[in-house]
């Protein structure tokens, strides 16, 4: 864990090092800044460094394309609270309610043309290849935004369409990470396939968690509101599966929980969470977990790379999975 | 001209042979094809491949670099749109106005990722160089639209901020796509560099001359509101020389007509006309559009190619100044 959190620093210091002061207008730039500047974990560029060094690349090689994969998600970020009217990002206002949507529309774009700029400013002789994934990468993460989007005027979600939508929307970025990482790191098809694998199963198994500790995770270390997802009938595993095994009576109070505008929250939650309880849905969420969980470690098991270098991969997937907010 | 032409159609057909049967979710694919068969004039892309075709580059190897010029150019005009509160394009609803605007924000960013798709696909040894080219332009055009957007409410702009405003909204992308022809036809960088200063001047007078036009133009063929730019206030270099110029009486009367309520749209175009009239605002803008006309003529003079191709070139930048409407 000490290695992610020196690709971390490395991230933040060359984030850090981005100076707008000649860029004009101030309008784009300044937002722009003000976007990365909110922090953020970093794990995709520092899984991206992490990769590349896991086949032996030198760290100067992939930062460029480190500092490309935060950027673009950032760039995300932007656009998604335009379309989701989202007044704060890591606590503080979204660049679209700071300033306007033209500014966040505008210094988005921005960011996405910024981001190809790094990528091809890494040293690899693969270059064709890591734009080829970034590109399909960055195709996917918006048609999981709007699979996302059409879920909430959408009647009935299937559990599969749900599992597409979390792989497309936050998953792939990760996946791409590691996988542009490994590229540059001269991993081979195999190794890079491998660990695009692995991401991508985590990044759901991470998702699953997600949505379990959103209802289930520790009131007190939580730090969001214990069941915000059935308080907005949010479409989240816990949900869909509960609409699909309710029967009966059952079926009838799930429905009445989710379409009553008289029930107050605290009743909802302790009434929908009963019917989960008699449902088993945290269990079923948990298989599903383990199995996402257990396919990313069989992919990273059969990458070709020294051991103790795996071991960083898989203690890391460990400790996200054992996180408890 | 015929040669032109021979592009447009090459480029039109490829764009009508991007299927979308196979691409989901349709929210977001529907509303890209939509776009793309709007039509337009195509003009970019053809410049794009008769650049390659000047140094002998064949058509092939520059076909999606070509196609990918368009769509970013149509992504651009999407999210403009957004900004711009557009209802129309090419006489048809704007993606935003047909759907919304988070279909218009995201099936844009899915264009621009397509776009770059397209530029990796490009037969050429050169692809870091025209993705830099490419980014570069992509940023240059999102400043552009941020400074005309800013205009809106500045109250002082220069003519110098005006013509960099023209030269990064609508002339760089122009000149990219000529370079970027260029390049993958094996010009080398003393004739790309020229090529792309003979599209950025040519698309500055173009500017000019669309500014002239708009209220000298003839009311049979051109199509929309003469005068329209006068009744809306907008800052074009015309408003802007006239403003610059104006002394005394002129300037209060301008100041007046600006600022009414009161005055009616067609005696409002009336009384300005008459302070530009007799400023010579007319011969103002041909001096600076003939200025950015020869300078580009200079730059074509200049680049190393055969000359009856180069002819092509000449004769189109003479066409497009020669256009009554």
């Amino acid at each position: 864990m000490q290695k992610i959190q020196k690709y971390i620093d490395y991230v933040n210091l060359s984030l850090s090092r981005i100076s707008i002061e000649n860029n004009h207008p101030k309008e784009l730039y300044i937002p722009i800044k003000y976007s990365l500047d909110l922090g953020g974990k970093r794990i995709r560029p520092a899984l991206l460094l992490l990769a590349n060094d896991l086949f032996g690349g030198k760290d100067e090689n992939a930062i460029e394309a480190a500092m490309a994969v935060e950027i673009f998600h950032n760039f995300t970020l932007i656009h998604d609270d335009i379309m989701d009217n989202a007044p704060l990002r890591r606590g503080q206002p979204t660049v679209y309610k700071k300033w306007n949507s033209t500014v966040a529309i505008l210094s988005g774009d921005v960011m996405f043309a910024q981001s190809v700029q790094h990528l091809i400013k890494s040293k690899t002789i693969h270059l064709a290849e890591i734009l080829d994934i970034f590109s399909q990468t960055a195709i996917e993460v918006c048609e999981g935004q709007q699979i996302d989007m059409n879920f909430e005027t959408q009647k009935k979600v299937s559990i599969e369409e749900y599992l597409k939508m979390i792989e497309l929307k936050t998953s792939v970025l990760l996946a791409a990470s590691l996988k542009i990482g490994a590229i540059i790191g001269d991993s081979g098809t195999e190794n890079a396939n491998h660990i695009y694998e692995f991401g991508k199963n985590l990044g759901i198994a991470f998702q699953l968690m997600d949505d379990v500790l959103d209802l289930y995770g520790n009131p007190k270390t939580f730090g969001k509101q214990v069941g915000g997802d059935i308080i907005s009938n949010k479409k989240t595993f816990l949900l869909l599966k509960a609409v699909e095994l309710a029967k009966g009576e059952q079926k009838n109070e799930l429905e009445f929980c989710l379409n009553s505008s008289v029930i107050d929250n605290e009743s909802k939650i302790k009434r929908v969470t009963k019917i989960f309880d008699s449902l088993q849905i945290k269990q079923h969420a948990e298989t599903e977990m383990n199995h996402f969980f257990n396919s990313a470690i069989s992919h990273l098991d059969s990458i070709e790379a020294p051991s103790e270098k795996k071991k960083v991969f898989e203690d890391f997937a460990k400790s996200l999975m054992l996180r408890v907010n």
